[in-house]
């Protein structure tokens, strides 16, 4: 049997685990791994490689991925996506794992529903906004540089009085900009999931004795500025914004993007032996399972309410 | 009210953190925080202090604890534990948090049975071998801690023909020697809790084209030495052995450490507030509860079995 | 005799291991050694304190500085200056350790005209842009935060066929841009300080067959966002900014700051006993010296031709 | 014209950098650049190999050398040497460039007056324990790898009240200890360069008023353990102790690091496109220059009398 592995969409850190444990893990199972290198676009340009031990050496402790990742606007055209079953079809490849998100997963339901083709999704994205899942691969390591970054800046804070606004990714998902949030010792978050009250938070910090202050901010709010200007003219504190961008989606992939690319890639092809089709492993209630995919991709993620209410505190 | 902290035993990243959490959130529910420091010997020495928040800013970053935290014989005795007793009723607190192992739980609960006096359990341990929870505060630094020095170990390791031994911290629990195993893409893995069979790696590994190896061996087995040797004799590679010692227990915590001495924290404090008694905080199936203190400490932690399964593979 | 050490302008690594040593030599040499805290601010407004020991314990791997810096326009006028003196006077110190740039040594040469305060300046900005010393604390640990970011971005880089232009710090400085691009093995380099040839460089791009690009851009040029544009307009390649910002002062002093701090500070106190006067301390062909500080303020810093040469290949 | 690059003895973080600018500067001034692998025994063997820009992607981040190294026995018979020679020969390789310390500058020069090949020497060692400069390769990476494990175990150290001797790299040279013992804050200080008085010691750590102790002892002087015992029986504080190893030779090269390979490599090709011969690169007094390699050889290295000035402090 032949299988494959792909990335698709944004990188993340753990996809470069992921990829060696399914290599290792399909030898072992004596099912044969090819790689489809730069994502859709890759498929449809039959960018395809047999894979080996020697292509997964050395790449656990690295950020990224080797198979590299695209977007792709041919991909909305069956044109390409017959292309893309035929390159398929080639190499004798009945099902793919995919490391991606809800975008990559529906792809693949309409080659799936078109060409018969299955696939294995993981939920890999530094947004952790996948329906089903409480976790998705990358999340953690994205944390720890945001972390790294913050107790950076914090330095610099103490040493002047200054409020620091800083910017975290995160479209319309503040996953990442509270769990800073809640571990910096942030005096503040703004996220677009929940009311804030810039003027209750006005009053509470004019009366604290604090030397400086950490704003965090998601993205997706796009009040990052005004939030700085906030500090300046409302509570009369020198302000600095930091948008920390990039950075947030590499770094060498922390013990817990490593065990769960482990645990999901090991999952995903257990669930391919079994004839398992179109289904996307998840991460719930500490437990390895898996879902239909169009359950997942049918149903909107929402942050979870334990999480939504210490966010309060950070908003008010 | 007033209700004190207070670390025991070996300390662990994170005790710093949840020292933070609990001034913040006891001043929050209008409680007294008050610190005792270097555990149950400051306990009898009478060590306390009335915290501030002043006492836990800049703190979140750092390993160790500024609690301190002792081993004590004196408090075996029952002399010493009446001062003890006597010391927390001249400040009037009648609850105790204990960041620590069973052990420690079980003195408090000697002083509970003796004097009454109550307390909140949560498991600190970078053995994470405490029965009913999930997760012990302080493991997952600990296990970036290894693998960031396995990480340096092996770009030594690939530029030599060599074996590296690696040992981790871990007495009677291999825990911290499987996951980093695991994550590390170690070719072996060593623990007290499984049966390993050195005949069956012997002809694997002659077998394989591999020019490097990494095995993980737990301090435990106290065989580390045997096994440098081993790779001498019988695989005829050149072999080194790294105790990777007290480097396990400090560094910077991380996120997930961060959070969940958050979350520990304020579960322990509510519990109080709810007037629960004896309790130890558990991380189980994604949820923090809590257990008694009794059912905790007369029971024995053992290793998922799952994790054994994966074990097999890298002990035969 | 007392002395004091105050920290003036921009903060940056290797400022507390400065002051550490700074405590420690001077009651190793029997002299009292005094905080001003918050910069010109605090000498204005009597913001001092005799140090202990105690002051400086724990502080040796933390950034920023725990003596806060501030920017002062009050100083400008005579009234206040007069204040400062009046405050030094008060505390019986004659001469201050100024961790600082130019800006800071002019300022107190004013005071040391007018009043005949003496002070030891110590080169500290990550800018590296201070006349008579080829280096200035602060650099090496900012040019390491610079590394693990660009390292953590081309990781991502290398997953998609994208251009990275990355702004460092540097107003109108390109040696931080210009040793990152050296040191990370970046396609190209702009900085304030020397022609660049964009039509060139284009032409070397175009024929190249590389997938990705990282460029590193000095702030002070203020063409970051052009220069996206163009990679995406006439290299045709997608395009991604990342301003590092502040996490570039930030960070746990790396060894050769820390040495430099002990150095530097060394030798200030000596110059001090030996009753130098309003010396700069100086680090030139890998030697600690002293300069007037009238010869530092009065030229120019000009960036070494050696690097200039290197970077033509970056910039054409 | 063909040249080539080799690692011989220890391995050190920066080799990568160095491999990757001699294949670059190589190109650029039409050279065909070659690696030999493995050493000198991949020079018996005839492990060459062509390299090209492909060769060296994405390796200026990583430790070790993807040149592997070794140490040979079969190098000092002299039908093996004639071996090395015609394996140059063949390979038309005149000149080879040799990351490595005066051990492997040596067989060289044998190798040289033999059968006339020329090499360029680069210093590389963690040990700085060559003559004639004053940096050699990899130390900077070590003395950063090893500030980063000091700093956590302070953590440690500072939560119990005990003395923590912690064991470096170096067989009779003392400066990876030194230099760490000053720019940690290490309480004492033991190398093989100089004499130490445990009795000065043990009342100066009676008098002190600390609760820890940090204790730096150089691997050569085989008196770890013994310190660890003294600890507890002189001044009777409990103790640990921590035997760095190989970690100290990995880890993501460091910008200094980095730079001094990119200066050395591009100074010893222009020395081979000068037509020199049998010379060592060498960084003194802030410059990058070269010796006869006799000279190197044939010459002792000696601890900087400065730093053995500081050393007294720490070891009296």
């Amino acid at each position: 049997m032949n299988i494959a592995i792909m990335a698709s969409g944004g990188d993340c850190s753990g996809m470069n685990p992921a990829t060696k444990r399914f290599v290792e893990y399909a030898i072992e199972k004596n099912i044969n791994p090819y790689f489809i290198y730069d994502g859709l676009e890759g498929l449809i340009d039959a960018n395809f490689k047999k894979a080996s031990y020697l292509d997964v050496s050395g790449i656990i402790y690295r950020g990224g991925t080797i198979l590299r990742s695209s977007r792709s606007k041919r991909f909305f055209e069956k044109k390409y996506r017959q292309k893309a079953y035929e390159n398929l079809k080639k190499h004798n490849i009945q099902t793919v794992v995919v490391l991606g998100g809800d975008g990559s997963f529906r792809a693949f339901e309409v080659l799936s529903e078109e060409f018969g083709i299955n696939f294995i999704g993981i939920p890999s994205t530094i947004d952790n906004d996948i329906y089903g899942t409480d976790y998705c691969l990358g999340v953690d390591t994205a944390l720890n540089v945001i972390r790294s970054a913050i107790d950076d800046i914090r330095d610099t804070a103490m040493s002047f009085k200054r409020a620091f606004v800083i910017e975290t990714m995160g479209r319309e998902c503040g996953y990442l900009a509270l769990i800073s949030a809640i571990t910096s010792g942030a005096e503040m978050c703004l996220i677009p999931e929940a009311p804030y009250d810039l003027d209750s938070l006005k009053r509470k910090f004019l009366k604290s004795k604090r030397k400086y202050f950490l704003a965090i901010v998601a993205e997706g709010l796009k009040i990052s500025k005004d939030i700085k200007r906030w500090f300046e003219n409302e509570i009369g504190i020198e302000s600095r914004l930091t948008i920390l961008g990039h950075i947030q989606r590499g770094g060498n992939p922390t013990v817990f993007d490593r065990r769960v690319a482990f645990e999901f890639v090991t999952y995903a092809i257990d669930l391919i032996l079994d004839d398992k089709k179109n289904q996307v492993v998840v991460f719930k209630d500490s437990k390895v399972k898996s879902l239909d995919s169009k359950k997942v991709t049918s149903n909107r993620y929402r942050l979870d309410q334990h999480l939504l209410n210490i966010a309060q505190e950070l908003m008010h």
